[in-house]
């Protein structure tokens, strides 16, 4: 597995750890060097001979100026908890259960004109002459009301803690003053970031690499009383309020938000919310604002013949990769931290000519590199899943984040990244960086965000009951997306808006709507526009595949919950037709669909409540009470399959793959290029005339295939070996 | 066991097994004798000394009738299935997936005027004039419309087969002719009817009792083209139309119904249904007529000198036992079929000073008494759940129906019953007829119908994937009115209807609302008028208790589900809050819920998705992940329970008891009359000062308890034994 080989590899480095950073750098091949938050390069460093990558933040590069102007500050909408009155008066104190340390309430603009009390029982706002707020306490007391009707505060604050920096006191330790960052949509905010980054560049002689992380506003992370997480939104745009943006949102869309538009209901519109028209258009306006600010940033940073790269993470809000206006901000390298493939397809199928750099877990940080910890087990089994991926969409570079010095005393981890940066060198050039080559099906993700949210992973109500780790994405149930992730197939994501306005593109073979019902991911009231499920239908009797998980089409409405019932074959039961029962369907011995997959496969938690709606459908597969878990069903041309859920396994990716096959009537698309062993993938790449061959277990693997000419090849595989092979 | 007591037992008999009539009558001490569906009584038996029970169907009775008059049959409203148009036109056969055997399409009436075409898709009604039917093939074709909508059809239909008889040919393979049963509303059948009777009664002069089964409409069971149950509603409205009906309807409600008033989008306003004011306003509306009918019926059985029975089932729509308006009918004998404890109180409970009979299972049939069948155990499991009901509330008399020649072919079943009828005297005997003492404990069940479908089994989705068996209900999963069913508590049933009219009784102690979310027995939208949820609020609040099962006040609305959150403390996760993290409860080591109970309580299916929303609430008992399955919390002077799921189990029942006293306050009221040992119950009556004591199980038990003056008592009891101490 030795490669001599080098480059394409970032690591950072640190100030006092000299020798660490010559010996890891030589080891791994590595050929930029960087800093990370907490560390900093010495002049030593600097002079070693590497490429120079700078980090900077802008919005909380400068501490100064956010303690001189407390207003600049980045504000958000948060609501109370609810409050029931148990007179005709309540007290509210809408910090409650929110962290003192992050959010201050805002007294500069006028509670009674940005605040609402809301009646949740009735859902009316409560007029504000009813209501007064205490300016020391904080305490809301709302009089004249309704008694033992529920009361909530929407309030507006400044976050006086940024959400990294909160990350890192509480996840790592950190005991430096706490880092407040500002918004930059104040004019005079923008000028003062603008000056402090002329002289933080001017100030960076020796950067080849301008790192931003990111421009201008940071995902939402909100914190309880106690500084745990409370709510999360790694794509929302919570943290994006300034009265300034408020009205100037008003004069160009000709209607005013309100803090409910933003608190809805105490959803937050998560992005598993299907969005309402008010929080696409602030989407739009942050967007445009965001683009603005990054663009006016990176021409400096061109100026001074330096390149400008981007990291996906903490202050990304607006400046959304997959979004076309993105293009004009003049990115040329995008950085995206990967723990998985369906984090690698996130970041390599990034629109734009530009370099694609990961950076993998763990990082070098504490919380995993610490007594006890297994950071060279997280790394092989991260590297697997990203591996498996990237067989099908190669990126430009790999690299870490931290303190080199901690990952040093790791042998065994220093070891695993050493076969990481070979594997990874091999594949660049085993591929040419082309990509491999795909079967003849195309496969688009339908939800309420196309290709906005692109492999961004579904959380379904499994989530709410899995014991997270917060710097890590680890998604709980059916995750269609990591499967999806590594199948040598076309991949492109669709919204209902898409449809609506040019209809289903024509080269797709099989549409996937999976999720839980009316959430974003599967569309709610999406499908009881006729405009929608009408040409879904029409395509789907033309020819098409429909694959539907957990909740397709799912949303109570006209009698039924599964609204393509007649594509999928099946019913969801929700209490409605308790005593209806269930069509008796075909239960075939085999199906194209399970051919070469183990008896035992493993499609969720085993209560889907779906039934068989039509004497046609043909149950491949359900769990223990007889519900389905697996549904074939033939619609005119087209055919329609139904998944309970769909748990990244590998005999899960491989029904997938089938799945699809299946649906599209390309049965046959499946004969070469695919290996017997489902533990195991193999990749061609044209352009050098090479095959990969990996195993993605941690056992020895035997595995076949028929190249494309029609060869078969037999390969013996080591524990999470890759290796080529010639076409 | 012995016991030489004689009566309070209605047996069947049959021409032609006189002797085995004889041998059962002494045996089983039984003093009624009744003939069955398909059995007669000859000269023979009418002179053995018994009292005579005769049966009589009136709308059935005489089959020439219909016969003749087919436009007297009973219609009802039937929706096709959904059909998709794959072009701007759509042929639709209404009956594709139902009996053609059981309904025949209405051309008598105007299709035009009755039927409905739907677009499915939109929910709007497709005009008339685009759409015709062959009166001969009975297709409907739907032209001029959107293609890719869904399309069914609500169609006018005469029941041609009675269903009561189509299940004795499916289930028991009878061969005789099929019967055919006729809607009294007509003013011709009513009279013909009312001869017919006349004549009946006439030459029945042996008769003591008219045993009527019932009156005029027959509950819901629709059957697919296979003759296989497709629809089930006991309690449903369904086949109660005719014509004249609906044209009295409008003139009295001011507003007509429409086919979709009926089918309810494919629903049919099943009893789990959330009420509509139209079926609410047509149920009146049956009931009022099937009033005046019986009144005058029985009138005529009263004028003979003879009692009137009526039994619970078969056409027994209109005429609601638990309806104010029942007691005008002037019925002497309720009878009932039951099975378990929740049918037991279903008739023991019935209002009114009126006898009670319960007609026990299995029913002397082939379909269990067969080779290999075990009738015996079926009717001991049954009696170990009746008796442990009927300890609370007692009935007057206990019988049986069917072939007792067949009966008689079973040895231990034989046994069976013996110990059965003796030991229903002894409870008479014990109890001389009056309640077991209550504990001071009074639990209002709190649904959309109320006392009108008191002790009537919630189905849940669960129940679409049980292999049912036609005859008997058989609840899936949850199932807490048959715990409930043998606790020594005080029970009621109410409405939303009530609590806004009156408010909640003053006795109340605890409010349990129990069953899925947007269904009658939990309520649904109801919980989004204020007018319900304050009052309830203010009631726990100043000291009640709400116990909450499974989706206790669940609708989606304002931004929760579990609309009582600040009484229960805990909520469900529906898939828009997936990243916010539940608060933190408390889980104490112990609690009074759960003393005494075992460690392996059995909530449900595992995931409730149910979790803490307030850090004061107290998580008692979770599932593997997390998921809440019982949780305490207190509200103002007033406490809620939650319970995930509750399958009829001892320690279920005695969990249920225990959550009911502590949601009370009333923890000490625990302290006498209530056995160690969840397996066993005692019972006193005060007017003999005796105490029942009962082994529910197949195994031996010890139990211990103090009487009411703080003796203790400790008891050995055999398997399924009753024994009776003295206090």
């Amino acid at each position: 597995m030795s490669n001599p080989s080098t480059g394409r590899v970032t690591l950072p480095a640190e100030t006092g750890a000299e020798d660490t950073v010559v010996e890891m750098f030589d080891r791994w091949g590595a050929d930029y060097i960087r800093d990370s938050d907490g560390t900093a390069l010495s002049p030593q460093i600097l002079e070693m001979g590497y490429q120079i990558y700078s980090t900077v933040c802008i919005v909380r590069a400068d501490q100064e100026y956010p303690r001189a102007n407390p207003k600049s500050l980045h504000q958000k909408f948060l609501i109370s908890d609810a409050v029931t009155a148990t007179s005709d008066s309540v007290e509210i104190d809408p910090l409650a259960t929110l962290c003192r340390d992050k959010y201050e309430l805002d007294f500069d603009n006028d509670p009674k004109r940005w605040w609402q009390v809301i009646d949740r029982t009735t859902g009316e706002i409560v007029p504000a002459e009813k209501w007064s707020v205490d300016n020391e306490s904080g305490i809301v007391t709302v009089t004249g009301i309704a008694p033992w009707h529920s009361y909530t505060v929407n309030v507006l604050v400044y976050l006086t803690w940024d959400t990294t920096s909160m990350y890192n006191h509480i996840q790592n330790n950190w005991t430096t003053p706490k880092v407040i960052s500002v918004d930059p949509y104040h004019q005079e905010t923008w000028d003062h970031l603008m000056g402090f980054f002329d002289s933080w560049i001017d100030s960076h002689k020796d950067t080849d690499v301008v790192r931003l992380t990111t421009f201008a506003y940071h995902f939402c992370v909100d914190s309880d009383e106690n500084a745990v997480d409370k709510f999360r939104d790694w794509t929302g745009y919570q943290d994006t309020i300034s009265i300034p943006a408020l009205e100037d949102f008003e004069k160009r869309f000709g209607y005013a938000l309100t803090a409910e538009d933003f608190v809805d209901d105490g959803y937050y519109n998560a992005t598993y919310r299907v969005p309402t028209k008010a929080y696409r258009d602030w989407m739009t306006f942050i967007q445009d604002f965001t683009v603005k600010f990054g663009k006016e940033l990176v021409k400096k940073v061109h100026a001074a013949g330096k390149k400008a790269a981007i990291f996906w993470g903490d202050h990304w809000i607006g400046a959304e990769f997959y979004h076309p206006s993105y293009q004009e901000i003049g990115i040329d390298i995008n950085i995206g931290a990967v723990e998985d493939g369906v984090a690698l397809r996130r970041l390599s199928d990034t629109p734009g000519k530009l370099e694609k750099e990961i950076r993998l877990y763990p990082y070098f940080f504490p919380d995993v590199f610490r007594e006890g910890g297994d950071p060279a087990g997280e790394s092989i089994s991260n590297w697997a899943k990203i591996r498996r991926a990237m067989l099908r969409m190669p990126v430009d570079r790999i690299g870490y984040g931290g303190y080199l010095s901690l990952a040093a005393k790791f042998p065994d981890f220093v070891q695993s990244v050493e076969t990481i940066c070979n594997e990874f060198r091999e594949i660049r050039d085993g591929t040419d960086g082309e990509l491999s080559q795909r079967l003849p099906l195309k496969v688009a993700v339908l939800n309420c965000w196309g290709n906005l949210r692109a492999w961004i992973n579904y959380t379904n109500p499994h989530q709410k009951f899995l014991d997270k780790r917060p710097d890590v994405t680890v998604i709980a149930g059916s995750n269609m997306l990591e499967c999806l992730s590594g199948l040598p197939v076309d991949v492109t994501f669709i919204s209902f808006d898409e449809i609506r306005e040019n209809g289903i593109p024509a080269d797709i073979d099989v549409i996937i709507n999976d999720g839980t019902g009316d959430t974003a991911w599967t569309g709610g009231r999406e499908w009881a526009d006729p405009a929608i499920i009408g040409p879904v239908r029409e395509w789907v009797a033309n020819g098409g595949g429909f694959l539907g998980i957990t909740d397709p089409a799912g949303h109570q409405h006209n009698g039924r919950y599964l609204q393509l019932e007649d594509v999928l074959g099946v019913q969801k039961e929700t209490g409605q037709s308790c005593m209806v029962a269930a069509r008796k369907a075909n239960t075939p011995d085999s199906h194209f669909i399970t051919d070469g997959i183990s008896e035992d496969i493993q499609l969720g938690a085993g209560m889907s409540f779906v039934y068989p709606a039509s004497s046609d459908a043909d149950v491949i597969s359900t769990s223990e009470k007889g519900h389905v878990q697996l549904a074939a069903n033939a619609f005119a041309n087209g055919r329609g399959v139904y998944l309970s859920e769909l748990p990244y396994d590998l005999e899960n990716s491989r029904l997938l793959l089938r799945a699809i096959a299946w649906a599209a009537g390309k049965e046959t698309s499946l004969d070469t290029l695919i290996c017997d062993n489902p533990n195991t993938d193999c990749a061609y790449y044209a352009a050098t005339g090479k095959i990969a061959v990996a195993n993605h277990t941690d056992e020895p693997q035997t595995t076949t295939f028929s190249d494309a000419k029609g060869v078969q090849h037999s390969v013996e595989l080591k524990p999470y070996e890759m290796t080529w092979v010639s076409a």
